[in-house]
């Protein structure tokens, strides 16, 4: 009857895993032709990122203070298996959710958030300093500044700080400070105001105004997603995972998740294919998915690209459609993103990780019948990885199969959205 | 450094309690001159649920397909050490919260909506009814319809319908129907609606056109709250937190937590009470706080008045302020409501549960304080249980005291609300 595999808080993995020195080839290192993109990171980013950044360790002992502020948050998360969903797809797969959702801020992003605040305060910054578009990243960094007891400013596109006000209300109750961007608190920001005082913002413009913020008041950058060692930082996702199917003898023939920028599926898929390619045998089947309306995994080139619209930062290698590709409207804002994780386009590029792409009201029609199954209401980016499991079961072909799905977030602080889409009067 | 008292699924406990044939005194029976209120709960009510109402069996097994359910809603809940907050008061205190906010509904409402769905199905119901204002309890419900797979009709006070989607559009995830009250669904609402089509609503018109819409199409009503029996299904909760303070060789001093109707602090505080007055000796302090603008407990009168402001069901002898007061509208909803359970109504009369009361500005600011020290952001209700914490701490004079909390329920849905109150631009 048992559904919900524990791992104690005792147990918890005292490492994080770093995929760089396995990868089957030499991960193409960033472009930066001016040597400004490097310069300006070596300013702005906390000494111990940008060492991981560039790590060829495998495996990193995290911080005893960022273990404890990951007991805090409500780690290790559970693994659930899915009975319900199992029985509805045909009895043949065995389905095992990690539960990343269930962390306070309700997905993978503390699980960064806290070590990037950490080696900021580690640094001595007077305060750290983000970007946020519909404010799941910013409420993960405001939680990470509370729980160091640093200040935390939150740049926030404009539009969404207006628009969709929980998240910010959720910095607010953490303490940080949220900010709409452009502001006047940065010349770039000013500059742009002077122009067009309701400039609904951008993420690029929230990234340069919170880097160039950081630059001159003696802060440190928080930056999420894509980089090595923002990915890192997560894989105590993986790790908990690894312990947890090894506990119940179970060996997943599949690892799904979905790819914004790529950290949230990374996170949990490198501890096992790490171990794999350590043996030189890739068994598991790896299957990442986002949306279609932002299809850079399906419809994307592999090639060097700025991973910010603002063009502050290095070119890194990997698939992309453009920096300055404008996204629709989809409301799976963490999908929105225009590139994937430079060591996971590597993996995709050598077919070691295969990639999926689904439209938005395939994904929430999932959403809905996910939670009348199984109780849970996911997060509209969630969603688009379930669409993959009724893939694995029909090819399944009658035998059994065991998943492993990398469940990133609650649908709570979505539900107007799915009622926008799924429920309009 | 373990914070969180996980307790496995397979170690849930298999019986629920009821405190009933351990009252001090005899309970009041309801009163029902007409006779008209407990015949129409015997059409409405599972049959079941009116058993239970007048049972005097201490320890009642739960049913197999009850238990199976709150696994799946992620059961057993953990209890949580709150080390952080315990360094703010001083250090005197052990603070230990029962987290029935992780549920998949967010607070302890699901414990008893499963336990009266699972009843309205053995009886054969095509449907199962119920009210709800704000939507907590209606959400609660349609996923327990969900789970047993049964319709769920949900009568929510228009006013609240169309100004708070959120719990509306979770009821639809979940497969539920909801109705905005004054509905044209029942003879009654039919009836307000001709006279005023823009008609608010109100709770107690929504509770008339549940359970006659419940009568009059072979369904059954749900009643959550205030009732024994509702009382007794969510005991799980402190069946659990009886074993988990077993697990770690603790014994609360104090078992605190908020009243709305009462059954959110009973079911935790029972289990352990029962045992005490089993035994003739009550040596721990219980203390149970609401809300000042609707001071049922504090300057309310214990005599005979109605649960419903409909005055359709029989009156009870509890606390009251009165079926007819007009609650001011303070974010708390789950506080709003005029009296206390009878059971626990006859505790406090007894001197054997103290109560306080304090008001939305205080609570919000702990509410505000407990998000950043102990990074979870909690429910408005939940927030007015945090000043009684203060007080005992300042009341230790330097002695440890150990204090069980009933944490209610998650803030997410409730961002709104804070930010209106602490946020005002």
């Amino acid at each position: 009857m048992k559904i919900r595999i524990d791992l104690p808080q005792d147990e918890i993995p005292t490492q994080w895993y770093n995929i760089v020195p396995r990868l089957p080839e030499k991960l193409p290192p960033p472009k930066d032709d001016s040597g400004k993109g490097i310069e300006l990171l070596k300013t702005v980013l906390p000494s111990k990122v940008l060492e991981y950044e560039f790590s060829n360790e495998e495996y990193v002992k995290i911080p005893e203070e960022v273990l404890e502020r990951y007991l805090q948050v409500n780690r290790p998360t559970p693994i659930i298996r899915a009975k319900r969903l199992e029985e509805y797809l045909g009895g043949n797969l065995r389905i095992y959710l990690k539960m990343e959702a269930f962390t306070y801020t309700g997905s993978h992003k503390i699980n960064s958030a806290l070590a990037h605040v950490f080696f900021a305060k580690q640094d001595g910054a007077n305060f750290v300093s983000t970007e946020t578009g519909a404010g799941q990243w910013g409420s993960a960094v405001a939680l990470a500044a509370a729980l160091f007891r640093v200040p935390g400013h939150v740049f926030m596109v404009r539009t969404s700080f207006f628009a969709k006000p929980y998240r910010k209300y959720m910095m607010q109750m953490y303490g940080a400070y949220p900010h709409p961007s452009p502001s006047d608190l940065t010349d770039y920001g000013r500059s742009i105001l002077k122009q067009d005082p309701n400039h609904p913002g951008s993420l690029g413009i929230a990234i340069s105004e919170a880097i160039t913020y950081a630059r001159d008041h003696g802060g440190k950058y928080v930056v999420g997603s894509v980089t090595n060692a923002d990915i890192m930082f997560k894989t105590i996702a993986g790790m908990e995972a690894v312990k947890q199917m090894e506990m119940i003898g179970e060996d997943p023939d599949y690892i799904i998740g979905v790819v914004g920028g790529g950290s949230n599926y990374a996170a949990l898929a490198y501890p096992f294919l790490g171990r794999e390619l350590a043996k030189g045998n890739v068994r598991r089947t790896y299957i990442a998915s986002g949306s279609l309306e932002v299809p850079k995994m399906t419809k994307g080139v592999y090639k060097y690209d700025y991973p910010d619209t603002a063009k502050l930062l290095p070119e890194f290698m990997m698939y992309t459609i453009g920096s300055d590709f404008v996204p629709p409207p989809v409301y799976a804002g963490g999908l929105r993103y225009h590139a994937v994780a430079p060591t996971l386009s590597l993996l995709m590029k050598e077919g070691i990780v295969k990639s999926r792409d689904y439209n938005q009201d395939e994904a929430f029609k999932w959403a809905q019948l996910f939670s009348q199954l199984e109780g849970y209401i996911p997060a509209p980016e969630t969603s688009h990885a379930l669409p993959i499991l009724k893939e694995i079961a029909e090819r399944a072909n009658g035998e059994k199969r065991t998943v492993l799905v990398s469940f990133s977030g609650h649908g709570l602080l979505d539900l107007g959205n799915y009622g926008e889409v799924l429920f309009k009067d």
